[in-house]
């Protein structure tokens, strides 16, 4: 793990995540930017003295002169969002198998650029778009691919919180400090740290690309640098339409990501903060309540729990089902295990090119006088249009987003 | 009443509502277009015979040619959109009070004729925006115009439907003929129809004026004319945003209309389909859930509720707490009531033409290639913009829109 | 109407829901114990002043002194308990319809008085309890009259309230006065007053007959001399087990009615202060969420909408499913309408004698030694079991309870 | 380990539920009753060989065996129910610290010789009533402790599941078979697997004693040996009412566990399969919904939770807090970490023999002619009430039945 000190909720996660099936030990790692810091926080947490590295480099350097056998399996990258790129670059570079946090880099430069490197090595590389996890969104996903919906015609995502409705950043709070501060988050606030999420639990129920977007962003709290609120319209290529609302000063929210789908004959809806419902809405029937661990669900979404119905899987096990779908696809690449069969998908680096891609524009449109803001995303090394080529090898085997 | 004959559901939910409360008698009416069913409708809901009409011309000179006591105290105009005008204009000008259906008309000159008559003749002028009515609403209404949320910094508000999602009006469905039909809808379809319930219903509770609107106006089933799907971005009066979304394609919605407001200092959620639950989401409070009845409440929402806590009202008392308003305001201007104190309010002409000026914008602005188009609504009749000139006695004594 | 004066929140409910959809008109009452009052709030109401009686007997010899087609269609019973009685008889011994609130009498021997009168009169007799005429409580009864359960095999019934849950007696509250009265009660409080609808709404919905109850009846308020909390057990005929709580001492609960039954094959659910949503909950099978007013109900269900799905009916509107089915079986009586075919049911003196004796049955049990009170219903008349017999023409056609 | 090889879900949820926090590592087991199976599955688990034993008997030794720093600090007994006692005894005895599965043991003869092994040895013991874990049932047990419902009156707690409404036992459901087997899971069937939490949770929640139940036990599947489905009245000490309703036939409900608690100022309700969310139900204000991760918690269920707001944590969080607990605990006995302050609770042997003694009590009450059977809970060792008493430090410094 690369990033995730004592400080760093999301460093926990990532650890519970990855252990939580027993499938992953945490072995090795540069837990933060300063070295005592680092040293301090591997100990806290019974890293090995040999394996307590003080940066990132020194950490590439000394799993690269372990023998094989004994190097990390992959690496976390959980650092602030402009580290992501040089570490991430790097251990793939040398081959090792990265699980990056989103948004995966700062701008579709650095993603074009990751995008080759991971292709020319080979490794598997995800970003832990996490809410792709839920057992629920899974099954969404399928309903969706299979038809249940008919022809997709409208998308509304959301991702509203409230936690930055004051001036968090100026009282301390180190997350508000740079998730504000453009030279460590990026050209976006709210749109690259929770409209990104929003953007791939939309692509990944419904496969759907953006052709157009037209995005209004905000920032509301005086002094801040970077939106903090944005709300966009979207056209999707072959004619559905969408809305993207995010927000972190909507007050009183606690993370309340949703997505809802309609299409000609039946919509869907689902909430993370309640992540075990999932509303099917059949045009002349009773709506339908799908719940995890229920036989009646697709096998992607019946592996993806880990308890019998009722009994609540949550954030951290749909974090971890990400995990596990990356120590699966380890273990086909090692000859491990066959290939095929019940997979679990998680999210590549196409997904976290994409995302860079939808910031980006999204940033765009913004202070466009245009109504209307291509965001088409092309494959960052072809030139084609991603969805619908399927001929990456890597995503066949890997991905969600095909 | 004029329209609302037998096939027409709305007409039964006026009278419903109209009688509820043991204030107002169904005594007299034109329900129909064609004098035949006119007739028929008026016996099978046993109008006299004297006072069940044939046209609605036809009513107007019989009840002028009653003494002023026997005739009606106000008529309700019930008809499909483009017959709203010719009907309330005259007897507006005939001196009569008049509940009209919304949207009011068909255009803004209509509109600004309209507000004109009224304004001149003296007489009440009710728009049916019952969604106003509702108990919660009014807290709503209240908590905000307090400042118990701080100051409103954006308004998430939604209509969605999925009663469209299918050509009905191909297969003999009479509402969505019409609904559907330019000649006798008007510009807009889901815009219109529902929409602008949505756009009343944020102004009823914010008193937000748009400043700027950017629409993105769809017709998803093919050969459709008018719009079956809208999503707006808004930029209000003061900085404030907005999105309004109304559909009626969203297949397995049934009337799920939604308002949420984010303050500096607390959000609140009011949901139609579950009209007894308020939602108030302090910044570091737990949330509360308010229901109508208690003691809690402000007057007003007290005031609109019959019944005591958890014995829940719906649709029909709501549009019957428009009529409650109408019949005390006629009492006081009849001076058989004091004004002040615990009246009721409700939608007014000027409500009736901020809602048709709205409609108009949106379609303007999906046909534009700016994004933004101007959307700020002035009053008709005298060039100002209405909100917060408060000078209308008219205004200050019934409405909402203060 | 007798009783129901200016103060009296039931006596309103009635008026609303009987002239809600334009059947009934109020054309006569004595609405008061006292003759001032009752003027007084005749008055208030409207009614003309040759009908507007000082007393019930003044009411029962004026309307006999008219001739038949002047006369009231039915009169309306809605004074505390202990008047309901010698209203009803009087009323039913003269050939009048009468609609009665609940618990119908005070004790066993006045229900079978009355039902003897009504069965010897023919005329038409309805309790109201009125939480039967909601559509998802008729949806309900025709999924587990149909078998779509599976054999039932258990019941939750439950009704709780929280107003009583301090000496509202004590402070003025008239309601909490006479209801914790045991000379104007009976010998029951939250029994009589609420556990009687909740053993209605068990029995309306699943036809099921109590054999043996336990109860556990408690008044924990001070001074309080009847129950204002009771909890049971209950073993129905057939083998099938019951809950049954009701509180009036459950602090922070509005009007919670709710039901839950579970048969062999799938379970349902229905809430009160939510009243557009029926549970279905299959063994294998996502839960279902059914509302009114779609096309997938089952007829009664269908019939007791009066608007499109989405737009929600509540108390009023099902209390006036009550009356709506009296007026029509009144039409039937008179030749005006065919009977047969969609029939609105309604709760009949049955049902009435059956909550009179589940409420002395609860008194017994809980002042026993013995763990189970025998508590099967025999018809007050002729000593059978009354379910299942279906032999009184008066109930086939008119009632709930077959 | 003991028990929890690869068939049995309620292993991979304590070893997940054990390591989630990076505080404990899996390091030997007896995973299953035969030694093949056993070793089998521990090596599947990764277990090394020398601790991947054939029998508890043989761990027990071998762990003896190794030197004291290099020993299990606690052992998890996981098995079914005839086999807790053995292996818990054994190694209480052995001064080892012992987590085991609920019901603690078969009968209340076990749970007082296993107290006073406990006590003898003073090691740690916590049962696994892993409901107890979640945050907003420490917020519940908080605010009732603290008085902010005022005097409790009335409680209901239900655990109603719906997987043995069919004769699983015989279609090959291993679980299901020796659930409904006297000889694997003693006296009781759904009160024993499940009415165990159920009182256990409405104790911890309001620390009331029973003192009196009358239980209605029933097996509706016709061959089935033990209860499947059981409804209680309660009378607790000082004069609370309850009702405890447990199911494993309920058609349609997965693992509906909740609790209602009624007092003199306000009402509660927690549900479990929605636990992210604690309803306050005052007298006269709004209902407010609490959510883990907030400021506005108790420092307990603050402690209990690893995400911020809105991040959903459920069961294995929930049962990774009783192992939290422990573990502390453990390094407060080795002196590694001051007592006091922040610790978390966890339910102890007392809890585990209550829960004993409650299962006897309920089968006793179901096969009694008398309406109340006693249900007074005396400490096993002393004869005391423990409630109330507080002077067993083992208690005091553990547990959550204070």
């Amino acid at each position: 793990m690369v990033g995730g000190g004592s400080d760093a909720f999301i460093g926990a996660v990532h650890r519970s995540a990855a252990v939580l099936d027993g499938r992953t030990e945490f072995t090795a790692g540069a837990l933060s930017s300063t070295r005592e810091k680092a040293i301090d926080s591997g100990r806290a947490l019974g890293l090995p003295d040999g394996r307590n590295y003080g940066s990132w480099e020194e950490m590439l350097e000394g799993e690269l002169s372990l023998p094989d056998e004994e190097r990390i399996d992959f690496v976390s990258v959980v650092t602030p969002n402009f580290v992501h790129f040089p570490v991430a670059h790097a251990f793939v570079e040398s081959g090792f198998n990265v699980v990056c946090d989103k948004p995966m880099v700062l701008d579709s430069g650095q993603a074009r650029s990751l995008v080759n490197a991971v292709e020319e090595a080979g490794v598997v590389f995800a970003v832990t778009y996490n809410y792709s996890g839920y057992p629920m969104v899974k099954q969404a996903r399928h309903m969706v691919r299979e038809g249940h919906l008919g022809e997709v015609r409208k998308v509304i995502v959301e991702y509203s919180q409230g936690w930055l409705a004051t001036s968090a950043e100026e009282n301390g709070n180190k997350q508000a400090q740079w998730r504000t501060d453009p030279e460590r988050s990026g050209v976006a606030g709210a749109v690259g740290d929770i409209g990104s999420h929003a953007e791939n639990l939309a692509h990944t129920v419904t496969g759907l690309e953006m052709a157009e977007i037209s995005a209004d962003l905000n920032a509301f709290v005086p002094g801040r640098r970077l939106d903090d609120d944005a709300n966009l319209l979207i056209r999707y290529e072959g004619g559905a339409r969408g809305v993207l609302i995010c927000s972190q000063i909507s007050t009183g929210e606690e993370n309340n990501l949703s997505i809802r789908v309609y299409g000609s004959e039946a919509g869907l809806e689902w909430r993370q903060e309640n992540p075990t419902e999932l509303l099917l809405k059949p045009a002349a029937a009773p709506a339908q309540v799908l719940r995890p661990g229920n036989d009646y669900l697709c096998v992607e979404a019946k592996n993806a729990s880990r308890l019998p119905p009722g009994h609540p899987e949550a954030f951290i096990e749909a974090f971890a089902n990400v995990y596990a779908g990356v120590a699966e696809e380890i273990r086909v690449r090692k000859g491990e295990r066959e290939p095929g069969g019940a997979e679990k998908g998680f999210p590549t680096v196409y997904d976290g090119a994409r995302g860079v891609h939808f910031i980006e524009k999204a940033v765009e449109s913004a202070r466009s006088e245009r109504r209307w803001t291509d965001a088409r995303w092309r494959n960052a090394t072809n030139g084609n249009v991603a969805s619908g080529n399927g001929e990456k090898p890597n995503r066949r085997v890997q991905g969600h987003s095909g």
